[in-house]
């Protein structure tokens, strides 16, 4: 599986031309890569930018293996000592209702074409505002569907990074505020496949191991770049209404919901999409009423609310029918956009012509350039990993995150 | 009873002495106020600046009435149809513990020393920086502790506001968050003894009906001044350990816990508590690892966390004894702080040594100044209200919070 964008190929886009990637533009390229020994002109690249994400399945015919995936993910859905029994029947019990949701939105999700062409894009761009560390080699490394992160290793490695050779590797969530169920699990399947295929202990300060040396873009939520493109999409769908309804068009902010037993054990997540919300509030200077709720609850358990779908249902009872539904959470579309927010919760308010969703960041050139602004201070700094990530949940029983946070710590970098 | 300061009397201080009130600044002065009429020199003053939070008994005799009023209050306390029922019970049974804690702390809470220093601190201030407004005149108004709404209320009342005579009063929250618990519950309050002393309609726009026209600041999470405020005293706090272990230091920030009926209903309390330590950690540039929890929950529901207690026997078991406690959600010191977190989450942590706690706003000029500058740039918005407050929860089923969002929001200034 090729699942390297070269970013030689791809000419800069003009921004209305980066909304709609072509064909061209996501093609998989196999062109051959800089040696990772290279130095040309002072620069100590090349440097991988390894996105990571969820994913979602590309094709119908993906989503079962993709919900036993997620499934079988305690750190995304702790299911208990039962797990390896219960993630398979929900999975299998689940995969012909999401099946035909994946089949409505167009037969699969878009999250890879989006991701791979914003790593792309991002790397273009780095490459002229950090040309000490380019050449940078754009990979993704989704958690539950293709490219997954083994593969995405072995390409790595496969290109020329580490194998006695080094080189640098940056580990870019894609989820803005961080989870322990989200970029924490898949910083942990990135900690085991790096365990897995270049050995137990990490690189060596001098290098002379030849391994990859690791560093960790681990949360950005009010980064300028992204609130600002956040506020320029929420600013025009507000257009759509006439002017005099405008400023009372009620602001949902909706982001992916976490069971309770993840929020009480200490997940910074909630408190962090808080402070994007607030970002947002404060660059569009609190004109609009918001409230931030809670979306896609699954199982029996407790999760954290309001729920997005009731609360859209009890503001319409209560006479507010302008409503304005913004994904904060996710940087593109997928299921939980395209088919639970518009086919669900705005398809059922028996509103459709005045409860709306803002357009997904996806190829928006504000936030693509806010990626490439984050990753050039991220190389610049030379920090490994933020204080932040390297301090577990007080609940955390979780050896596997003791081990992954332990090992990204330690990379310093020269 | 006389709770309103008079500001004249007072000297401005200096910051120093600004930490330690003397008796002088905090006596109640019977000397009488400026007519509501009186318009010297172009101001359009006199302004009342009414401080509303929830109090605390100022003597272990008033804890019995404190805690009655206290578990009464089902914007506080949802206890449902039982309310009258099961609040005094609970309340009674409480009664003997919770006068043993205040006992502990001195015999009573100070917050009633601070509000009344803040406010007429505040007040001198903007005399200076807002003679437009000038004079101010100092009020607190507390929820459940003297000096309660009503008797706020027929202070303005006597003092020469309303009662055909208008003038202008802001209601000014200190709680930096706003939760339908703390700000709506005291703004449902005052809508009440306003409705009850004034008649039920608001004042009329050319304010000829002569009744108060009231305005409300009802949220500042990332107010500036706030953050810095908090920041410094965190920065104070960590040099207190070794330079070598200082980086290393985990900040607890810690807020009043909500009962997950109420964060379920959609208050907007937890996002602004995650902005407030988003924005405090921004200023102290990302340097200590954190992590936010809550305290205070009591009865058998479930609440949010993690919780503060556990929180930190948890990061003591895992090695981490270095640990800062801060008051992220109120300003002034009270039981929830000298006893809570100093005799109970320290007091028993086994290492009071290393696990500290910041101090609390009370007197500090910085917070003071904040108050100052919240206050001007309301009094000269013309705003009456943000549009956030005149939002309901989705969730939301009280008629009270209705009328009386209704009631502040409907409040049109000149």
């Amino acid at each position: 599986m090729a699942f390297r964008l070269s970013t030689a190929a791809v000419r800069p886009l003009r921004p209305s031309t980066l909304l709609r990637p072509s064909a061209q533009q996501l093609r998989w390229l196999a062109t051959p890569v800089y040696p990772v020994t290279s130095n040309l002109n002072g620069s100590k690249g090349p440097t991988a930018m390894v996105f990571l994400n969820m994913g979602g399945p590309s094709t119908v015919d993906e989503v079962g293996d993709f919900l036993s995936r997620l499934f079988a993910d305690a750190d995304l859905i702790p299911l208990g000592r039962l797990q390896n029994y219960i993630g398979p029947l929900i999975s299998k019990r689940r995969t012909p209702k999401i099946q035909a949701q994946y089949a409505a939105i167009g037969g699969g999700s878009p999250i890879r074409k989006w991701s791979e062409l914003q790593c792309s894009e991002m790397c273009k761009i780095l490459d002229e505002i950090s040309p000490e560390t380019a050449p940078h080699k754009p990979y993704v490394a989704f958690r539950y569907a293709n490219p997954l992160t083994e593969t995405m290793y072995r390409q790595l490695l496969a290109d020329g990074f580490g194998n006695g050779k080094g080189g640098r590797a940056v580990a870019f969530t894609q989820y803005p505020q961080y989870s322990c169920s989200t970029t924490g699990s898949s910083l942990n399947e990135l900690w085991k496949w790096r365990q897995r295929l270049e050995g137990k202990a990490g690189p060596l300060d001098d290098g002379s191991d030849g391994t990859i040396k690791w560093s960790v873009i681990d949360r950005w939520p009010v980064h300028p770049g992204l609130v600002e493109a956040f506020a320029q999409n929420i600013e025009a769908k507000l257009l759509e209404y006439p002017e005099e309804r405008r400023d009372k068009v009620v602001l949902l902010f909706s982001a992916h919901s976490l069971p309770m037993s993840v929020v009480n054990r200490g997940d910074p997540y909630p408190a962090e999409v808080g402070a994007t919300v607030h970002a947002v509030m404060q660059r569009l200077k609190h004109v609009n009423p918001y409230r931030l709720c809670w979306q896609s609850q699954v199982g029996p358990q407790p999760w954290l609310g309001p729920q997005t779908q009731s609360s859209v249902e009890e503001y319409i009872a209560k006479g507010q029918k302008d409503l304005v539904l913004i994904p904060i959470a996710f940087t593109s579309d997928h299921i939980e956009t395209l088919y639970e927010l518009d086919e669900e919760v705005i398809g059922e308010s028996g509103h459709k012509d005045t409860v709306k969703r803002v357009e997904s960041l996806n190829g928006n050139p504000v936030f693509i350039n806010a990626l490439a602004d984050l990753a050039k201070t991220h190389l610049a700094s030379g920090i490994a990993t933020s204080a932040q990530m390297g301090l577990r949940c007080p609940g955390c029983k979780s050896d596997r995150c003791h081990e992954s946070k332990k090992f990204f710590a330690a990379q310093e970098l020269a």
